[in-house]
């Protein structure tokens, strides 16, 4: 049985939705990042880097969300969530999720996280104003040269799709109006509807 | 014929080394960072993100280092350097890329590539202050958590070896001692044996 560690909030939303759309059993344990659940001793055994998304399987734990995207795309494989039999294919998504993760969502990371990476005040008021530009110009990119629509990959929904929906779920906190991007406003509505999207986020609010 | 693009210095070195190390027939093309070449028109038409590596493939051409690595394993099955048959291994593969390019990366390029995320010099020297403390956790983490030696994943040598010996390559210029972590000290120098590395290293030398 899989069970997926997440806290409201963070990227580990991504990993929840993948979880649901390929119809795995899992359960779901919610860390209080506000009460630092993440840097117990109890989480950090599960997890040394004090961060989620964690997942529990039964051959080991996983961390770093393209790496459990990937995993639960190839543990699922009639869930059709990768192109697991294309290497240029599957290596187009690993880019994609890539991207997301080294670029995307550190650039929005400097406006509640920038403590990580300086620590005066002023440093940290200065990466704040600097986050607006950094994600419109990374959604202005992925708007651009990366997401094909309707779906990131095109016709077909992949693991790309709840990682981006994640990632542009912040947008209102950085200031970043996501009208700006026509194709992935449209792509963050139409992912909004479907049933295991609406299914976490519940879970997420309650 | 597969062709990549690099700049000296940078995490191109893993993907080069990787395609060395699997054999594949291949050419290169040499950015120089310095005249601001990967900002020139010509190449943002090969990658929009302006940044290396990137290879030209009879596909299309990829992006993003652990895509790149990933993909390299899966076009030559035969050099090993991937778990390709066993999903949780090709996970952890990918979650130490993962954690490398997110994690590992990024604090080191809040050295030189402060600007990106603030703009006022005095962030810039706090940025600066903070990346030794910041590289050498990343590293205590890996030296105690994930590095299992004699290669990355253990026994075998995987396309996590070269990402690894890249990043840990730069810990001179963040003023960190790789004797501080013996086994990726030990294997930063094993590796520095190895023909492929030893080839590729001497044409980013010329």
């Amino acid at each position: 049985m899989l069970k997926l560690f997440y806290a409201v909030g963070t990227c580990a939303l991504a990993s929840h939705i993948a979880l649901e759309e390929a119809g795995a059993e899992y359960t779901t344990v919610r860390l209080n990042f506000g009460e630092g659940d993440q840097r117990k001793p109890e989480y950090l055994k599960v997890n040394p880097k004090g961060r989620v998304p964690a997942l529990v399987t039964d051959e080991g734990i996983l961390t770093e969300t393209p790496a459990i995207l990937a995993y639960i795309a190839q543990l699922f494989p009639k869930a059709g969530l990768a192109p697991l039999t294309d290497s240029f294919a599957f290596a187009r998504v690993q880019a994609f999720n890539s991207y997301l993760c080294s670029t995307a969502h550190v650039n929005h990371a400097h406006l509640g996280r920038g403590g990580r990476w300086a620590d005066e005040p002023s440093s940290l008021e200065d990466m704040k104003r600097k986050v607006p530009k950094n994600v419109g110009d990374s959604f202005a990119l992925m708007e651009s040269e990366m997401v094909e629509g309707p779906w990131v990959m095109g016709k077909t929904y992949s693991i790309c799709d709840p990682y981006l929906f994640t990632v542009a779920g912040w947008l209102p906190r950085d200031t970043v109006d996501i009208a700006r991007f026509p194709k992935i406003h449209d792509h963050h509505k139409r992912m909004a509807e479907r049933p295991a999207v609406k299914k976490v986020l519940a879970e997420h609010k309650a």
